[in-house]
């Protein structure tokens, strides 16, 4: 048996300082579950002199060859972020035979078909806990508690720098430019935010989830993506009204018949689910399988601490696998051809919020155009009245993404309709 | 590498006829996860003429020795439940080297610890994750995921028949008798609901959630148990108005310098908590730990599907491990020597209800009361009076449960107090 396992760490920045920070607090304990102590035999940092203080401690390298090339580390632990050379460097350390685990989600996103087949041939283990939720523990359950299920969805909220608006703007009536400066204010949002409200980095996530869940590679290109920038405090108001809570929502449905969606975007959910609660930074993950039904696993999807739990999580996996020489025990399980599901059908209900002439026979003529689009109005309702313009509130019945696309389309060409200035889609889901 | 991977199942009742449903419906994706597929090879029955059907697809028994000493059998599945002679089942299987699944929550709160030396000796695995919480993710979740963590606390909504009941009464207005008949009706409470209702069912799923959170062996008899039949529907309502739900929590803390204590017990949790807001059947477990912060697991508790998620998913993660020849990977993590809180640093605030005379002097001379044993209030309320009574309700500051419990009998001595008539604790708790 092995005397101790050797890790091998990528970038020592928020996430990895907390790594180092966990491995030295609870090392007794993990040395007990592990059996054997994990030590952290090297550190690649950018620039040596800059890391002074953590030369005390730990040996320092500025070279990655230093790491993946030394035959006594078993672990590389890569938490420098970003596409590049974050890639090439894990792709280095799976040729070299050593185990990975990741926080990064950009790279797998985007290089997950590469990277995956690189660690089966190497016979190591390639885990990302991190990735998806922070610290939440989504990714394990998936592959391993939930293995017996045909999952038919997962809906999460994996961005906790949108959440914390979205709550703001609920809670305290801010509106969007506000809550952004407070967010970026507290550093909860970047300086430039473009990816968490754009939704890109949900969508990152999205893909992650997905392909575990349907056991196929998705791509970012198949993630629909619609960020909260263009959210208006009113609809938030309209929605709370009508019993919804809005949340940017990371959805991907597997329907037996037409396939796979994956899409990104605000969503209204009733109050009563279980997603509408999950307020600030918090992220959530909802899971439907035919077998268990309905789960839901919430808890910090960023931050040092939580983010270094899952990672220390996936390092002390890692090393029972070592012990028990069973690396690659859980393989990529991407094993089922990809069937998208087209827009027209892509179902559910949808709330819609447009400015009209207020003149009589325009109702008939608004329900007339969803009628030819063969969309069902559940709910009509008029807030407003200013100078002969009337603000109307629709709430549809199940519809197709593509005659939605056509009904608005047709709205806006109609002459009493000022603008369609609202298209959000709404997630009824009874709890299975 | 095997051609098959064999399973005995002992029990074809709910859970174990939703296994088989799973194991044929999902065969394809779940042989391609493990790489070869998962046979029921013989199933234990009580009585083989009532098994007909059964008796079609699978070849049945009624002796035990037929599948504890068939060479060819590498997972015995316990499904028959109590805890004989399903713990003999269960000791006779590691005895022969098989790895042993189950969801029986009765023979792990109280043979665990005969139990998991066993199987490490024999070196297979012993997995059990549907005994808590049915369908939801956290054995592993623990055991892997949240392992570089030191947890401190563990609540959980663990009984969804009590949560039914109790979820009725707060929406329903329907008090304790009749919401019991009406569990009972539909199914969700047993003819004898004693274990439900009681606690005992909870506290045995606390034991297991406690021993693995602590590392330690938690025993029934180190739980502090109080039921919900002796629920007033009127401390619901009261709770309501002062921000509260009540729900029957599994509470386990481990602090760093008293020690752990485990209780199951109504308890008085603020709206905003997300496990205040987990209803009906639903169960929910909600995870402190010093890197992860909060996080909660929520999904069905019971059911024959959920149920047989959670044991196929265990069944899944041995076969795993029979292929990568790593059985005994995850050990009894029972490590460390086991510290209990005494009652005298057992901490949290409490509601009181109690009936006094309504005369002048009451409440300084209950506020004295309390005084003396060094419980301060933070807020008394009168509810009522009829006929020279006031109802008075008291929530106080923490208090520890030695003080509590002495102030409830000066109480119950004073000639001014009529009837202490409900001591509920508190668990106020702001997210982490
Ligand atoms: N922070 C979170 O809450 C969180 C949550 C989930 C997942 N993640 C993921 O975790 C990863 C790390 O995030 P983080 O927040 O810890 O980032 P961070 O604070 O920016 O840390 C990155 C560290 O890596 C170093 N680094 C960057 N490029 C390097 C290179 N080429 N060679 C050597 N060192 C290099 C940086 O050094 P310099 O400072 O000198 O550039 C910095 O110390 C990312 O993939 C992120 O997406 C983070
Ligand atoms: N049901 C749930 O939702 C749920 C949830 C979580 C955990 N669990 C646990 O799962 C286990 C099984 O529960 P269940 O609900 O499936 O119980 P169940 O419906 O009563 O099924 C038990 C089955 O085992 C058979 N059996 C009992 N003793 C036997 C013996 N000595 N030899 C052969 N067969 C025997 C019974 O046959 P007869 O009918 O002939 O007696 C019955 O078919 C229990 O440990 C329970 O605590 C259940």
């Amino acid at each position: 048996m092995k005397e101790c396992i050797k890790v091998g760490l990528l970038g020592a920045g928020t996430v990895g300082s907390g790594v180092l920070t966990v491995l030295e607090e609870n090392t007794a304990e993990i040395e007990k579950k592990v059996g054997v102590p994990i030590h952290v035999s090297k550190i690649l940092v950018r620039d040596m002199k800059k890391a002074k203080e953590l030369s005390e401690k730990y040996q320092l390298t500025d070279k990655i060859e230093d790491i993946v090339e030394d035959p006594e580390i078993d672990i590389v632990v890569e938490l420098i972020g970003r596409e590049h050379p974050a890639k090439e460097y894990i792709a280095a350390a799976l040729e070299h035979k050593k185990n990975v685990v990741t926080a990064n989600k950009d790279v797998l996103a985007k290089y997950g078909k590469e990277l995956f087949p690189l660690a089966e041939e190497n016979k190591v283990d390639f885990m990302f806990e991190a990735s998806v939720g922070g610290g939440i523990p989504i990714i394990r359950p998936l592959k391993s508690c939930l293995a017996a299920n045909k999952v038919t969805s997962v809906m999460g909220i994996v961005n906790g720098t949108t959440n914390y608006m979205l709550t703001k703007m609920s809670q305290e009536n801010m509106d969007y430019a506000d809550v952004l400066r407070e967010a970026q204010e507290k550093g909860y949002a970047e300086s430039d935010p473009t990816a968490d409200v754009g939704g890109l980095d949900a969508a990152r996530k999205l893909v992650i989830l997905a392909s575990i869940a349907f056991n196929t590679r998705i791509d970012l290109s198949d993630v629909l993506v619609e960020g909260i920038d263009g959210l208006d405090l009113c609809d938030i108001e309209h929605g709370k009204e009508l019993g919804y809570a809005i949340k940017l929502l990371a959805i991907a449905k597997n329907n037996a018949e037409h396939g796979i969606s994956v899409c990104v975007r605000p969503t209204m959910l009733p109050v009563s689910h279980p997603l509408a609660g999950v307020n600030d930074v918090f992220n959530a993950i909802f899971v439907t399988g035919d077998a268990i039904g309905d789960a839901m696993f919430m808890g910090r999807g960023a931050g040092k601490m939580p983010t270094a739990s899952a990672v220390c999580g996936d390092i002390i996996d890692v090393a029972r696998n070592i012990i028990h020489k069973s690396n690659g025990r859980i393989n990529c399980t991407c094993f089922d051809e990809k069937h998208l599901c087209s827009l027209e059908n892509m179902m559910s209900p949808c709330y819609i919020r447009l400015h009209v002439q207020d003149k009589p026979g325009v109702l008939a003529a608004i329900a007339a155009a969803f009628g030819a689009q063969n969309v069902s109005l559940k709910n009509v309702v008029q807030k407003s009245k200013v100078k002969g313009v009337a603000e109307l509130v629709v709430i549809t019945y199940d519809v197709s993404e593509l005659n939605l696309q056509m009904a608005v389309q047709t709205l806006k060409a109609l002459p009493i309709v000022e603008k369609v200035c609202s298209v959000i889609r709404v997630e009824d889901h009874d709890l299975e």
